[in-house]
């Protein structure tokens, strides 16, 4: 047995059953492997921000790692930004890199580089295999690693020689740390400044925005008059008819600062203290408002699950959850806007459905259209890097294959990392991808104003335009093999959408819009 | 004056004057103070793997850098491997890279991260700006790096309110260092050997591969017999009929071994010892023949062309050099293959052609087919990472607006930074894509059997394959206003590729060819 196949064996014994992957020479006896065992899933992605995307999207859902194969440091370089995004979301992912045999490194051959700097840009912990021998108890370790709580980015460097060299062994599970249980005093003394009924905050972030903690924390509010967000970017909120509503913090610092006014007490559970996210001139960045105490309940590593409930438990002990009522909007009519599209979501997402949110300016409608819709799971844009939306989808598609995935793009972001199309429809994943074509970089056009920046001319104004020449999303899509449309009315929008939805394999819907800013 | 008007003031006193950028919120001061310097050009790229790309390509061509504008980490990590192929082809970038601001730091916005450690692994120079005093002389200096012989990728990363705050000072150009004068004793020590009629190549790399070094080189070796070979991946080779046509060394081990048989001497002019591209189980990583003397006669940083003048007239002062006649290969006829397309590129190249070539495995005819072609410029890929081909040929079409570029890509590689498209249909930049569409990873197959994979189903072919859906270039390159279309037969891609170059603005041809391996 050479080391890949130790690696794709032990992975597989560890659970991790689906491999992500845009290999190249140095990775060629892994995916030779594929074929000696047959257990673990390759699914190709034509660029490596695709594939750790997908990753990404994956372990959202299923809370267990999919490993990825990327191609020394250039591949994993290009795979950064959505590792970036996973690492902000605490998605546990083995992010496999393959490398030079040991003995080539120093001659450096021209794709030779420093892949422990990338690693340690993204990664919780990081290994290269140096031998065969190696290879499984290194894998084991790089899954157990990936699952410490709350889930990290783990990164094996597997040298092309210890890959092909004869004297793996297959590896047992290892492990895996549990989350921290919050001490019996900490409950006790959050129960008392509940008490106070001052004005008060559970704010919800990482673990915390699922089902168990929002109905422990939905007693809470009820009984305590502590009110609920959720982080502004939910790397998973569970949200919809019969779970409780939860408002997230705005993306503005303008709007946290209006919903947390005369906030007395911020409990902080899986979360961090509210933070805006740029800076502006002579305008705050730390967002807690004056006078307010900080309550670090939970940190992210933190039981939270098990912390609500026992607060729970002792507060309102007897209380009921409010759960969101079953409510739509009306099937939208007439022009296709921002607005028109968000109702049209909300009248038609359908059951289960898994959100994949990357639309920015366009989507600021989403939250309130789809409140009372069938309960479904949002995805959100955690780490700020653009290009998340698509590869998520197509990661969420392959995790809960059963499940519609609706992937809601602003042009700008499609931009980044459109081929996740071709994997959809490789896959014939259910993946309806509507993209808001307002056909500039709105959310820029808004900040340019917002930091003071002074323009005089066109010359700043050319480079929010992404209008010239206009992108045609139902040729990019026909490229890759998903049947695409575009819609100018809420009619047309309507009808193509339910047709989507109704239909297996991915669509994507061009939606034309004016921008909101 | 802010310190983004300063940089941009003082970038274009030193010369720099096109501007690469895909900016975000933090970079919006920057944006706006190009209606100050209207001097600076904007070029928007979708993608910042396009920016970095095309100002690797601009700069080949100018042999002075571009700037780039990139939005914080998440940013710079999308532009790294086109980062890495400038540096392996020591091409000048001035890197700029908007941070947040510096008080905003230590909050851990959810884009922060570690620039640094992403300009470490692709940067020779990396400053960080703190005020925004130090705004101009940063950047006067970061041309410098910049320009530092060979050529070098310099990062100055510009803080949020470095760039906002008053107080800018316009800086002055910094003096350059120049290349190091080859020693004398070097030149009659290499006279020495070439005189001794032993076996010898001259292995030319960096910018010995211009024609003032060529032309030198020709001449020597016309006296001496030493034969002359140009590195695997040159940055830029100047070729064609009227200069000295120099073969390159191989990309397969096997191949270099050949070349060099029985070679006594090796001569290295801005190169460095051959060595195999990868590692493979058996083989040699070294490709020097054994028994070979390394002369290491001029380095990267050197001044190849006076050292190779000098030696000229030591070695060769009556010489002349020997030129490539003016031939092309007969329109080709019949089926489409890469030796038709190839053919058919050699029969119509056109004089003061720019060709960036990421052709790969289908590209392997084409030096032949263009040798005789009139003078060109062939942009290789430095570095291995793949999606350099697209934006290095829109960046040097900005740096020449007046010479055809053609685009020569492999289908594989086009899908990893497609978006530089759009950027040609906006700048409507005379660029002619060749798209070789064999849809296959069709070097991963032939890389499959020669690391000596074992495979025995159809799971590691899977992750070879492209062509499951088949990609549709006519439709992804109309999806981002570039005219395309689709070449069957030999006879349809000579009138469209004939038709392409007469007409002003980009065009793509799919050239559907068989894979050749």
């Amino acid at each position: 047995m050479n080391g890949a196949q130790s690696m794709l064996r032990t992975l597989v014994n560890s659970g991790v059953d689906v491999c992500f992957a845009n290999p190249g020479t140095s990775e060629m006896h892994f995916v030779a492997a594929l074929d000696s065992v047959p257990e673990m899933r390759g699914v190709l992605g034509l660029f490596e921000g695709v594939v750790t995307g997908a990753a990404d999207g994956y372990a959202r859902m299923l809370d267990r790692p999919a490993a990825t194969l990327l191609h020394l440091g250039p591949g994993m370089a290009n795979g950064l930004a959505n590792l970036h995004n996973a690492r902000r979301a605490g998605t546990p992912i083995v992010n496999v890199v393959g490398d030079h045999a040991t003995y080539h490194k120093s001659l450096d051959a021209p794709l030779e580089s420093d892949i422990d700097a990338l690693a340690g840009w993204s990664s919780a912990w990081t290994r290269t295999s140096a031998r065969a021998q190696d290879v499984g108890k290194d894998a084991a370790d790089a899954v157990a690693a990936a699952l410490h709580p709350p889930g990290q980015v783990a990164t094996l460097v597997l040298p092309a020689d210890a890959s092909w060299s004869e004297g793996g062994a297959v590896a047992d599970p290892v492990r895996r740390a549990r989350p921290r249980t919050v001490p019996e005093n900490a409950v006790e003394e959050l129960a008392e400044v509940l008490g106070r009924g001052e004005s008060t905050v559970l704010l919800l972030g990482g673990h915390a925005t699922r089902e168990a903690e929002l109905l422990a924390a939905s007693r809470i509010a009820a009984v305590t008059g502590a009110r609920l967000f959720a982080e502004t970017f939910p790397a998973r909120l569970e949200r919809g008819a019969g779970l409780p509503a939860v408002e997230k913090l705005g993306y503005l610092a303008e709007q946290v600062t209006y919903q947390l006014t005369d906030v007395r007490h911020l409990v902080l559970i899986g979360s961090r203290p509210p933070v805006s996210f740029f800076a502006y001139p002579g305008k705050p960045s730390e967002l807690t408002p004056e006078g307010c105490t900080v309550h670090r309940f939970a940190g992210p590593a933190d039981d939270t699950a098990d912390a609500l409930a026992r607060l729970a438990d002792r507060v309102a002990p007897d209380a009921a959850p409010v759960l969101a009522e079953p409510t739509r909007p009306e099937l939208p009519t007439g022009e296709l806007t921002a607005q028109t599209v968000a109702e049209a979501i909300g009248a038609l997402l359908p059951e289960g459905a898994i959100v994949s949110d990357e639309a920015n300016t366009s989507g600021l409608m989403l939250p309130m259209s789809t409140a009372g819709a069938p309960r479904h799971d949002w995805l959100a844009l955690t780490g700020g890097a653009i290009g998340q939306g698509m590869p998520v989808a197509t990661g969420a598609a392959i995790a809960c294959p059963d499940r519609p995935v609706i992937c809601l793009e602003s042009d700008g972001s499609a931009m980044y990392t459109l081929s996740a199309l071709w994997t959809q429809a490789r896959e014939q994943s259910n993946v309806t991808t509507v993209v808001f074509s307002n056909r500039s970089y709105a959310i820029l056009r808004m900040e340019l104003q917002r930091v003071g920046a002074e323009t005089s001319g066109t010359a700043a104004a050319e480079l929010l335009d992404i209008g010239r020449p206009d992108l045609d999303f139902v040729a990019l899509a026909g490229g890759m093999g998903v049947p695409a449309s575009r819609a100018g009315t809420a009619e047309e929008f309507t009808a193509q959408f339910s047709k989507a939805l109704g239909e297996p394999g991915p669509h994507l819907i061009e939606a034309v819009v004016p921008s909101l800013l």
